[in-house]
């Protein structure tokens, strides 16, 4: 970029990913146990013989959580997840995390705790140690800063730049319902406030909530699939979105995609609550993002050991580099997944 | 805490230090290789035949630094060394740096530039490879996450808590330069806002100055200690301010202190302007903090090997439990060091 003939490019016009890319320097690392730089999930390092895993993340008030609906406790067991998703989706297993929290006065002492107790009861689940952290003093919002530390043999790392065409591509779970949720969530709101509802009607939209408020990862999958000796040629945590998640990938690995409409799971309470809010369940299911799910690809000739797996499903596929990813609807028909509404 | 007494506990009446050991859980670690848990400038983690050190930082805006005096550059330089100091305060070296941006919608991609110059300037100086990151966006202020990874062999890492009764307290450099060079901005930048000054007067106080905008770590003076054979037996790098840093290393080792006034090394200008601000130069010198200089304890018998380098000096030495923490004037009266407006 030319800085003098241009001083202000706003950020929205330039996009997170290719900011990310535009500060990135292609350098040759300065230490011999740095094995990658920014680009995937996790940073690898070389620490003797077996490899770790480091992951950091920052979560703003108002960005990434709101503090009208959700619990304390809630939103410190989801800032574990977040953080120690990244590991997971290398294929490594987190170990230690620290925690940092920015905090206004106007917080208590027990609302801490709480935070605290959401985030000691995921790294209870998780088996993490929390080995560090701080907390410190914040004029705006609350913020918080988590960084997990996992674990990985070398040769067992996926990396995001891995998929190749042809492999498969596989999903765990299902997608949209934690979008769904929080929209759930914002309407109940807005009727509490404009409307004077005493009390929000959540009923029969209780996983989809869940979603939202206490999202878990499928490590049980991911132990089936080194158990069956399936190891992903690439994988990513679905946290932006399935699209975007997906499209990163065929980025980084220099593929195109093809994936099928009536493949992509959708839960029940995602695709009738999409119905009330008359939106087609692929928009939420494609870009809502926090799924917490993992998105793999898998070489085509382990297509039988994949499909005996009852908790994957297979998608799609991969394409030659310069075709273009899209999405083959129930008659035939193919999209671009990035027109899908997609930004 | 009883939960039904009181549920509101304010965070102020309650203390940083208090805070985080209330809120940390003295479990056994689930993982083999956590080392260490909470409570020193770095977490321990046992990677095989080194250790890996991680350490994290959140820098908030207007608590941390003020961007009406703070060139986004130098931001991004200070943001690195507040890392990789704590790693350095391990006796380890850093390696490597994950950083995460929150920014808001008024920054352009220059802005971003400016801030990530700063970064790699640091790293380029200091040898750390910047191996991951994000950037999200922010409602609020700027908001920076740090993580730093080092490694150190597990023989010579250095806590905060392995102090013992007559070991010798020993600093580098000089203490309150950072601080009184922050009040200077800050007056100058009072007098331009009420008093339309054009341009504010900095002269003569460039080396405070510098010490707030861009602070160093003293490297080379931790590899004399190394080549002299000297291990320090606790160590804390001083950023909350020398009194606070030492009464950490006090607290966790068990100790007492005791500090000669005439042997605190000030510099000639932060004496000179905390005279003109009519303050004595041993509040910022105790109380400012962001010094960045390295607080160490040595066993007594090393004072003749300790003597020989120049750039570490002798301010004092430790005393038994229970013993007050003090500091000794020139006429011989002790002052305790909590009472010298260390809050």
């Amino acid at each position: 970029m030319d800085k003098s003939e241009n001083r202000n490019t706003p950020i929205n016009e330039f996009g997170k990913f290719r900011l990310i890319e535009h500060i990135t320097r292609k350098e040759n690392p300065v230490n011999q146990s740095t094995v990658t730089g920014i680009g995937d999930d996790a940073a690898i390092i070389d620490s003797g013989h077996s490899m770790s895993l480091v992951s950091t993340d920052l979560l703003l008030e108002g960005i990434h959580f709101n503090l009208i609906y959700t619990p304390l406790k809630h939103l410190g067991y989801k800032a574990v997840i977040r953080a120690i998703s990244d590991i997971y989706a290398m294929n490594g297993d987190p170990e230690q995390l620290l925690v940092s929290l920015g905090i206004s006065s106007r917080f208590s002492v027990e609302q801490v705790e709480e935070i605290y107790e959401g985030i000691y009861l995921a790294c209870e689940k998780y088996s993490v140690d929390l080995v560090g952290g701080d907390t410190t003093s914040s004029l705006t919002g609350l913020t918080i800063g988590v960084t997990a530390v996992g674990r990985a043999e070398k040769e067992n790392i996926v990396r995001r730049d891995g998929a190749r065409p042809n492999d498969l591509i596989c999903v765990t779970g299902d997608f949209g319902a934690a979008f769904m949720g929080l929209q759930l969530l914002e309407r109940e709101r807005k009727l509490f406030v404009k409307e004077k509802v005493a009390q929000p009607d959540l009923s029969g939209y209780e996983y989809i909530i869940g979603r939202q408020l206490k999202p878990e990862i499928p490590v049980s999958i991911l132990r089936e699939l080194r158990e069956a000796g399936i190891k992903p040629s690439s994988m990513i945590d679905v946290t932006d979105g399935l699209a975007s998640d997906l499209l990163h990938v065929c980025k980084l690995s220099g593929t195109g995609c093809r994936i099928f409409y009536s493949k992509v799971p959708i839960d029940y309470e995602t695709s009738k609550l999409a119905e009330e809010f008359n939106v087609d369940p692929m928009t939420p299911a494609l870009n809502g993002g926090e799924d917490y799910e993992m998105l793999f690809t898998v070489p085509l000739e382990l297509i039988e050991k994949v499909s005996n797996l009852k908790s994957v499903k297979i998608i799609g596929h991969m394409t030659s580099e310069g075709t273009s990813s899209s999405i083959v609807g129930d008659d035939g028909s193919e999209v671009d997944i990035t027109s899908m509404g997609w930004k």
